[in-house]
């Protein structure tokens, strides 16, 4: 039987007032990864995501950026491997602290924006990355990249990691994403979107932008909230999880 | 035998360059506390002060502000008692894990600037600061205005506290600080500093702005790196010290 | 013949990739005020927006906050009147400067958060921000809670003032808005919304919480964007005015 | 007859209770740079020099730098053309704004650290800056590394531009700075920091790291406060200026 985690960014909750709205999606979640205050969030909207999250027995992740609110941490950022390696291990132990402090639990990381998309790339990120994970709490799982430098690397530091695959974003026959500035590299159709997750969950494969197919794993989709009618469509997923053995659960 | 603790904020560490002249000044003191990111300090600095200290077997403790770097944290907040408590559960979560990952151990918190202040009067503001203390490590001492509501909630929770005194500021007859717009608020003379610093130590009492003496109880003493040839009033101490039978070692 | 100006402010400009769906409502409204980097806000969104408004023939704003972007403004900050009017003119020359060279010229000053509510209580705070609105350009239009000591304080000092009144908000009989943390301080139910917003500007007068109507001058209508569904709101405020001799046109 | 200009930035101005100290510093310096509210800076300390300045008859420019206090801004950030050209037009306006406001005048602007860097060696930034500051003020002048793109893409577009030589920094045979990461690249010994100014100013030409000489265009000095003892280094210099026919004084 095949099982999947649905994980989602709660980036929105940047403000004091909007994090009531977002209680509804969390039922069709298994994992959220909260912003820890450089890319975005502070101790507050940390507090209220913890405590949301607790209520729904879903899994917390910790979900650290570049110092750069500006961008939204969406830009490349040339740190040093040790800034790299001292910026997760702030990011993770105030969230980690926050969460343990408030009856919860880590459960895991999972890197945002330029620090995501190069962590995969790069081996010495990785590294850095990765051992800051693992001086912070080796119980930790890791989401990262599909089949990315950052999964090779935490695998052989003995690093628990859970494989990440997109539903609305366009691969490239290499395996990684076409980049956002990219003409047609984000799905914007609602169909094209659910058929995309759905070839990902079953037989972890996906269609590339030139047409071919290749194999992906899929441990965890990551569901933007913004691209579509998100609760719809998480809805639906469920209704198709139930019909066809998939069992969306969170990973542990 | 009369035994202190010299404790200094490391306030000045907000430099990338500017970490290593500061080594010299950790040889004459006990205890020092470390910015978290909010008033000022950055996962980088953090590590660095961090790595030091560790060379020194030197009491290392969070240093939690407000979230103001525009005033290094010396403005009034109007924060809710639920957004001191997560500002200090944050900030003591992410110096402690960083800590610990570095291989060294958090041994205290000292509250910064407007904080400090405000928390030493407000008794809803105390409990709020203590309680976010203990639920990430009861374990923690608070180093404290001596006398104050803080120092009082502290002891009544069962969480450690060490009585701070201050060699260069000017005491009130009820055993508060003189506000520092008040003139003659601030000792600059080096022989009235020395000699504050060796009655607080010596007899646990301090002479007042209006000349009385008031008694004060003194664990820790806080010395600033800016008022005073902070070296050599610190050798000046320590060699007082070794002729008076008091012993400058950390608190634990 | 009646007139009244629309505005909005454009807090939700916080990121990148959120711009363009703001386009639509513009063309409702006459006037837009735009955060200036302290609550919220950059050089990118503010330029974004400075562009999108002058597409629309728009009035633009400049919406200076406290710095504090943790509490998106909304807290207190006991600021010195001389760190208050720094705040205003450095806020204010920014946008104006960049309004400039972008081709544009910014048309009026409107307070955020915090600062709005306390700069209309405290005639020392409404002092300082008008000297600082003046000392960068006499022309500037200031937008003010409506009967405030703000209004009474630009007026004195020859200040062009728009008296600024709310839709969604509940009055007092004193003519202050109810603290949003007051039961029922906020509307939520559309018609009520439109009610208010129609006897306003009509008979320049409101309804109070305790059911008795008080006069209010109004200038400009302020329009939320997130407690109704704004646009719909909007084009029905324009047929309801073009059916009632009502002009939606902006200040100037 | 010879002329230079000495300028210094402020960055240390950081604090609200350091500025009083700067103020002998300002005797022998003709223009200062005042950092913008990005990498360090803020409108109460902008004010503060900008009010220290105007008693002392001195240039006063804006010292905009790359939005990342963490690092003072010494990273790198992938900004594209038109963020830099917009992170440049607010920065210089609030500051233009501010000391218009304040009854002085800018004069010119000189970018800071990496971004200094990067657009002293990449025509498409020198281009986005030029055209900022261009677009904000045409009677402003450019301190630009001497001999970079940056001086080269100003002029080519009628902006007036002050080359900039360093004393206490190493060049290379091609002009450049040796970058701060190499042995050798800081000048540490004030003989040589005197040596290397002197020659400079009087000659237009440095000896190179590996003993050649080079010529370069020497409009204005960068003096850095933390390397040398400034103000002695700053005495003898006026003192040598009056000895061998060199003025000393504020380009315009």
């Amino acid at each position: 039987m095949v099982s999947i985690d649905i994980n989602c960014d709660m980036e929105e909750a940047l403000r004091f007032d909007r994090l009531t709205e977002q209680e509804e999606i969390l039922n069709y979640l298994t994992s959220i990864n909260i912003p820890c205050g450089f890319h975005a969030g502070n101790p507050h909207t940390i507090s209220r995501i913890l405590e949301i999250a607790m209520n729904h027995q879903i899994n917390v992740g910790a979900h650290p950026g570049y110092p750069d609110p500006q961008s939204f941490g969406r830009r490349s950022m040339n740190l040093s491997m040790k800034e790299a390696y001292e910026l997760v291990l702030y990011q993770v132990a105030a969230v980690e602290g926050m969460a343990r402090a408030l009856g919860g639990e880590l459960n895991h990381v999972k890197l945002h924006g330029a620090f995501y998309m190069e962590a995969a790339e790069r081996p010495d990120l990785s590294e850095a990355v990765v051992r800051a994970i693992m001086d912070i709490n080796e119980d930790l799982i890791l989401y990262a990249f599909s089949g990315s430098s950052l999964v090779q690397v935490a695998l052989e530091h003995g690093l628990q990691v859970a494989e990440e695959v997109f539903a609305d974003r366009v691969y490239l026959p290499n395996g990684r994403l076409a980049p956002r500035e990219m003409e047609g590299s984000v799905l914007f159709n609602q169909e094209d979107i659910f058929k995309q997750a759905t070839q990902l969950i079953l037989e972890q494969k996906v269609q590339t932008i030139n047409g071919g197919t290749i194999e992906v794993a899929a441990d965890t989709l990551c569901i933007y909230r913004e691209n579509v009618n998100t609760i719809s469509f998480l809805r639906d997923l469920h209704q198709w999880a139930r019909e066809n053995d998939v069992v969306i659960e969170p990973i542990r």
